[in-house]
């Protein structure tokens, strides 16, 4: 038997903790995990691409514990009222091989993508952020808001997206959280009314097409870009010359994965980047001075989903509830007897024709 | 909601059909997607190996469909009650990236692997072959017996392990199948007696090493070797100058992975191999004469695994049950709305506080 979260078990913990606690317990998870970087097996995620969407699997093992998501991008299944992106995913014990968690991780891919971008600006945007313009209004938004306001204490955002009803739907959204009423949100008419005097952009969009969401005239001096939406193969948000500004400083989750999927796919292979694990343990420094323009380039890396179903996993077994549990994996009396196991006889007969 | 089978729903079906059966009729279901060859797209697994095992995912798509399978080898699993070989895997519409089918895999690899070795043999041994040796009486070897028994027409079974126990549940699990009351079992004291003048000899042994299960000297003109068990680095079970007989034809199913993880990862990239696809579709011809003998280099490939998700999907859907489901994806009435569609409060406050 393996422990199940669906949809309905995932709202229910998440509804528990909060979804602003949730975030933020969970970016503790994901940092204690990029701080044990150089355990983790690494590999660019193994992709599916077809003219319409991408289907990936993201795999990662730190020797104890070994994780995968499955996850598709569809930008255009909303025009059949279907999500532009669905997960799921496993951890396994490296030890038997055997899966111990299946986890629904559609909801948790948008919690983590939001943990995991507050994270890396709580590391590189400018101490006193306050105001955050956020470009793409889709299914991620509320949780880029609800991170940057519990973590970086934004409270300012300025909305944009090309779909008024997108920015209807977020505005809603944000409206009815209680733990938001400090929280001043401008509607805006452009993304250069959206930018201008920001602290921190969050770029959220879905098309899967070299977009240009931000241009070089939009950039001003200190800003945090946190460019969440282009993260495949032709599918990126920025004007290559923003990340070529000499004060830009670029910092991925894993590179050679970013070099193939993220912005800096519009640049040669030389251009200098930084991971985000060097950051955070010293190794490296992306901020200069506060006139910089620091870059998060997120693509969305093994290792954070690795986090999410260990804390997952964790929050299932802290005695609050039962978890559920599904047949996936056969358990056996006797395990070199799979077949008579699963499909003997009722009981076995006396021994015939054997020499 | 995504079609779910469980073991318990997997046992089901396969009582329904009856076990050879079922293993006849996926054989023609994986021999219709090798005549597709081309249409796939193809990649070795992605393997994470630790000291005592092995984790893979086997992703493939024809376009259409795509399918993945989670897969462990972990030999000393046995000595703790747990299965060598766990396993599930999904199908999922490539269109919308929807996962369609979440089903165990455990029982399934037990029965595709049946199948497709004696698939391979149909076009690899010679017509009227009637005794085979079976090295490795584990969890894979009641399902190899009946799928030659069926398929070949086997009527002659030599059994070989070095665990006599395991010998002992192979031999009871045979006779308790009504089916087989045609087959003669003989017991056999050494890997050679057993495949003394047999016209086919099926190696499934488990141990995670360069075993020599065949040695030259055991290998008679015109045999067909089904090497099953060779399937992973370091993990072989032929000795290197059984592959290099003269009259030796080596077939393959996908020839990048089987040179990593095949019996030939014991020779230099240039030994020649035959895919069988080639040799299904008539493109190329592996036994040249009576005397040759085939080997099939079995490692498994995501294709059969493929056909058999494909497979099983169809069969949940023939009318007969109605299929369980799972809530592992949401079901959003608007899909740009995951915060508010799962998370958001009951009803929709007016809103506020935007410019």
């Amino acid at each position: 038997m393996v422990d199940y979260i669906g949809v309905a078990d995932m709202q229910r913990l998440v509804r528990r903790i909060g979804v602003a606690s949730f975030i933020e317990r969970l970016a503790s998870e994901i940092e204690a995990d990029f701080r044990r970087w150089s355990l983790f097996e690494k590999s660019a995620r193994l992709a599916s691409h077809s003219d319409i969407g991408v289907i990936e699997l993201m795999p990662t093992s730190d020797g104890q514990l070994y994780s995968f998501k499955y996850v598709n991008g569809h930008p255009k299944n909303t025009e059949r009222g279907l999500l532009t992106v669905t997960a799921f995913g496993v951890l396994a014990d490296v030890a038997t091989g055997y899966p111990l968690l299946l986890s629904e991780l559609t909801l948790t891919t948008a919690l983590r993508t939001a943990a995991m971008s507050a994270l890396a600006a709580r590391w590189l945007a400018l101490a006193g952020s306050r105001t955050m313009a956020l470009i793409g209004n889709g299914a991620q938004s509320e949780f880029q808001a609800l991170a940057f306001h519990r973590m970086l204490g934004i409270r300012e955002l300025r909305l944009y997206d090309v779909d008024a009803t997108a920015t209807d739907k977020l505005a809603h959204n944000l409206a009815a959280q209680p733990e938001l009423a400090d929280l001043t949100v401008l509607r805006c008419a452009s993304i250069a009314d959206a930018v201008r005097g920001a602290d921190i952009v969050t770029t959220v969009t879905a098309d899967k097409r070299n977009a240009v969401i931000l241009t070089p005239d939009m950039i001003e001096p200190g800003m945090h870009l946190n460019a969440v939406g282009g993260d495949c193969p032709g599918k990126t948000e920025l004007h290559r010359d923003v990340l070529l500004r000499p004060d830009a400083r670029v910092v991925v989750e894993y590179e050679p994965q970013s070099r193939i999927e993220g912005e800096i796919q519009q640049l040669p292979a030389s251009f200098p980047v930084v991971e985000f694990a060097q950051v955070l343990r010293g190794e490296a420094t992306a901020r200069m001075s506060p006139r910089d323009v620091t870059i998060f380039d997120s693509v969305g890396f093994a290792l954070e989903d690795y986090s999410a179903l260990r804390f997952l996993h964790e929050l299932l077994h802290d005695g609050s509830e039962a978890p559920n549990r599904i047949d996936l994996i056969p358990t056996l009396a006797d395990p070199k007897d799979l077949f008579g196991g699963l499909l003997g006889s009722a009981g076995r007969t006396t021994l015939r024709r054997v020499a």
